[in-house]
């Protein structure tokens, strides 16, 4: 079995999500629950990432994310993400300075978009992930079409995300406004899919929310990273 | 600000107790929730620790437990913790392996009846807990009583905690089969106090329950890690 390493604490919420859906998809691929894979979770501070990001101190964040993964490296884990959207930003910076493989939450799901056959996908994260192109160009480059909110939408969208989701908190005034935002762009922009672009955004969306497939980053992400514990093993 | 790793996955919900709670309580001293403390998390199997102390092969507990903790030493961490009450039966061991030092949920929890005042004391816990002495010993070298339930009783316990907390369900029949026990054992042996000696145990009891004071280990646990995070420290 490998082993993998998490860098977590992007926010808490959202590690104790990954953590409690690995182990569960891990027992489901078993067939049992009566055995656990050993994981390492090395939280560390979100509040970092957002100041750098912010900032757009990008080589702060390369270090601060780097030594996370350079930590986890030295646990001699066999692979390992970062379980969050936003951080991905860096991605290929961070992978240059490990040798562990690290699995990508967006190249998972735009894999997972090319396998429901979806084209013209919304897309909801936070500020900098809607924004940035490091999401959109991956679906880009495989023919499909990235759709955000305008600016001021993103705002608010970004500013509910770190304020309320990341600290646990599910308003349903919120859960109304975010509807409509997606309500507005099936209507308008015809989006036939959207992507949960945040690992916060379960918490808040379910798939009766909406007539379009939801792709639930989080969740595809886990499913790959299970996926990648089992290869070269007899699921016994 | 000291760091401190976790060894979990014993089982994992109580693992994410501990981690939402050390954050909480992090918060709460900082008086702020846009702080985040960095924590490592080596999450192990407990199925191999149940296994180990059934067969009593503890030199076997001893190695598997011990190499958690060398690997959080490895990465520089201030301070550790076992993130439950079973494992701590081979505290002692485990400690001599590591210059680290590890923070005890037993002596954690004398020191907190020494603070109420509390002196025939129930433990409820799994069965190793209840039988062996581990958990007893330093009470009663503090001149407190501990009183367990009878050994048929204790195999009950056991089985559910094992089956239907670790796994995160709360039965209600459960609840009340626990709640039962514990009436018996303030009318019969007039304990003043109970100690939830199984860090699953608070999802089934709460303070409400009874007229009797609780002494949740992993609560007292928690406390006392954020403490040892903050010596040294202005809480600013």
């Amino acid at each position: 079995m490998k082993q993998i390493g998490i860098i977590g604490g992007l926010g808490p919420e959202s590690t104790v999500q990954y953590y409690q859906s690995i182990i569960r998809r891990f027992q489901e691929k078993k067939g049992t629950r009566q055995v656990l894979p050993e994981i390492f979770i090395n939280s560390i501070n979100m509040y970092h990432i957002f100041r750098y990001i912010t900032e757009w101190r990008l080589d702060d964040l390369i270090t601060y994310v780097g030594n996370a993964a350079r930590k986890l490296e030295h646990l001699e884990v066999d692979g390992m993400i970062i379980a969050a959207n936003t951080p991905h930003l860096v991605f290929d910076e961070v992978q240059k300075q490990v040798n562990v493989p690290m699995i990508s939450i967006v190249d998972a799901t735009v894999e997972e978009a090319k396998n429901q056959g979806v084209e013209q996908i919304g897309l909801l994260g936070t500020k900098f992930t809607m924004e940035r192109d490091f999401f959109k160009t991956p679906f880009e480059e495989n023919g499909k079409r990235i759709d955000v909110p305008e600016e001021v939408t993103q705002q608010y969208l970004h500013e509910k995300i770190v304020n309320e989701l990341e600290n646990g908190i599910v308003n349903p005034e919120t859960k109304k406004a975010f509807k409509q935002i997606v309500d507005e762009m099936i209507e308008q922009k015809q989006i036939d899919s959207l992507i949960l672009g945040c690992t916060e955004l379960p918490m808040i969306f379910s798939e009766e929310d909406f007539d379009i497939p939801l792709l639930d980053t989080m969740d595809i992400h886990v499913n790959k990273v299970v996926d990648f514990m089992f290869e070269n093993e007899g699921i016994s």
